[in-house]
């Protein structure tokens, strides 16, 4: 795989969820809870790449702020969309002329909400669903940590159906597994599939 | 083909340009010239089927409304896109959005404006690109219809090869062979084809 990394087209732009996406589940209660594993260094690394990244999410603007304020300063943030809520693409589209991207091509949607990832299928984006550390398991990583393994893999097995059911075109447990993904769903766009 | 019709899926939008594809070219010099051959047709046919339409451009406001007049008033008009100006992709989202589509799917962009027609593309859209009455031409169906046949081949030729070039789906003359090129474009939908 990194041997044909060079030749595949790299990103236009990512769009991330922010609760159970970019931050834990857990931190509309427990604020402490912070960003999830993974996200930091996702961040870190699209940036290096030089593709723009936004998060979006309905949470009203306080708690938004808050939750986002351990992200870095350069990745935007797109509350209150004036159009349709999700599952309508408007969301999408409005974050992604916020990122002044030149194109559809190449953007993707990462989030562990239905409703979201709906709102990026509608809006014609490559998706990616988080099982583990979504909305559909609802559990902080704490939580999600303290479970018995067979739990674990049930909730897992379980949202992972649900999210391709939906039509989502990969499925991840976290963002710690965000870069294999991306590299695997760059050769499927070098190969020609279309989201 | 009209056999298969009932089992290809519908369109989900319309958008057209304005001067040079609903509107003559030569309507802004001869405001008289109006709507252009085909085009009260389609929309008729459009809005029967329940396919939402709406015409942008980038002409002033009042010479846009001014064209615009001969059109049904169902047909939404989207001036000034407060994005990037094509052929960044935001005046096409934008007029989805005001036509509160529920997803790209089925979208589809008919314009003879290049830069229009780059815009459709980076949005996702299907494109159809039109040869003879559009910017390309640049000639009022009057004057066209004025040129020796010969003439009229050649320049035809040359706008359908820089439209192609271009990436666009579909090339027609003008607006009267729209329907059935929808035709052919929603066998290609049904196919499984992506823009």
């Amino acid at each position: 795989m990194p041997d044909t990394a060079p030749s595949v087209p790299t990103f236009t732009a990512l769009l991330f969820g922010l609760s159970g996406c970019l931050v834990d589940f857990g931190a509309r209660a427990e604020p402490a809870a912070g960003p999830t594993p993974g996200a930091l260094q996702s961040l870190r690394l699209l940036h290096h790449q030089g593709v723009p990244c936004a998060w979006l999410d309905e949470l009203e603007d306080a708690l938004a702020l808050s939750l986002a304020e351990p992200l870095p300063h350069w990745v935007q943030g797109v509350r209150a969309p004036t159009g349709n809520p999700w599952p309508a693409p408007d969301a999408c589209w409005q974050a992604l002329m916020r990122l002044q991207v030149a194109r559809l091509d190449g953007c993707v949607l990462v989030s562990g909400n239905p409703r979201l990832l709906q709102s990026g299928l509608n809006a014609g984006l490559w998706t990616v669903g988080l099982a583990s550390c979504g909305q559909l398991c609802g559990l902080s990583t704490k939580d999600w940590l303290a479970l018995e393994p067979r739990e674990r893999d049930l909730l897992r097995g379980k949202a992972t159906l649900q999210l391709y059911a939906l039509g989502v075109h990969s499925v991840i447990d976290h963002l710690e597994e965000l870069d294999s993904c991306l590299a695997d769903m760059a050769l499927r766009r070098y190969k020609g599939e279309k989201p």
